[in-house]
């Protein structure tokens, strides 16, 4: 994925855990608890800038617009709150991702960074490019506990690998987006019994 | 699921084909287009009146606000256009249910209504309300495809209704709002064999 360009002095950005990088940090935290709270149509860069305590000539400076800023918002905390298991065991590696996912769209932050990426911010150009990459990338990262599991002989080796994972969580996105079910574990673990039922090897 | 509340005359408003009937139908139509167009957050009542040609008072006197205008017209529009199947074959009718959807999913007005209903909208409680029962109703009539299934002995008879029509929608609802990638009768229908694989009784 390309990063959004951004203004200003690279030097000066690109220094680890740097002001500017604490400043990074909370301009990013600020708009995510802005649209937790407000949602996105009310989101504006003056409430980002008076959250994070930070003047909004320096937020012009690294964004360009609200969009490159929320599209980096959104992207550097989903990727971080979903981690990829390793264990030896494909149902126990399924059961901690999708009991993660499953934990993350309950959340109400969860919520509501997952209702601005398929609303109205979605559909911003901008923004549509950020999440479409992001997707992918989780994708592909879910879709290596299916490649294992295939290699040490616990499915089929004609497995769609990215068929699966899409049947893996979808149902927890219906019930988070659509139907508002809850997405307990025992829900994620039916799912799980599920698709392994047609789909182990032997 | 109760009526939204409206005021004025019933008597006027329950006409059917007659003048009162037909300004409904002209401003539901008016309430879609607008979100198609420009999105839930522009929507406004003095828009809807001036597309649909009606004053903003005659507006008020039968819905009290947006939220209520939003409502109706999104349930109206959605139950209509997915029909439920009887062709007295299971497989073929979650083709032609899960072809509808995805028709729909993939049309500009289906993709507007349903972000509309998954979005800041859904978020509003007169409108989540009203988009909990159609969820409900509408799960309710696919289900009936399933049962139909269990009685002719084309499904064990221990399946779960419920939790196999969110197997069948999920994934399409997946690529819909979340990954934004295409919804075709192929993909339907490897979603209906997958679920069939290990469902089908003997």
């Amino acid at each position: 994925m390309a990063a959004p360009s951004r203004r200003g002095d690279p030097q000066r950005r690109m220094r680890p855990g740097g002001r500017s990088a604490r400043v990074n940090e909370a301009v990013l935290a600020a708009v995510l608890d802005e649209i937790v709270e407000s949602g996105y149509a009310k989101l504006s860069v003056e409430k980002v800038a008076t959250r994070a305590q930070v003047h909004k000539a320096t937020l012009y400076r690294r964004w360009a617009n609200k969009e490159e800023l929320v599209a980096e918002a959104l992207l550097a905390r989903a990727g971080r709150v979903v981690p990829t298991p390793d264990t030896g065991s494909l149902r126990e590696d399924l059961r901690r991702l999708s009991h993660a996912i499953g934990a993350y769209l309950s959340s109400p932050s969860g919520q509501a960074v997952v209702r601005t990426l398929v609303s109205d911010a979605g559909q911003v150009p901008e923004i549509a490019v950020a999440v479409r990459a992001f997707w992918t990338e989780r994708f592909a990262r879910a879709g290596v506990i299916v490649e294992r599991g295939v290699e040490r002989g616990e499915l089929s080796p004609d497995t769609d690998v990215a068929f699966f994972i899409e049947r893996l969580i979808a149902p927890l996105f219906l019930r988070s987006l659509v139907t508002a079910e809850p997405i307990d574990a025992a829900y994620a673990d039916r799912v799980i019994d599920a698709l392994l039922e047609d789909r182990t090897a032997g």
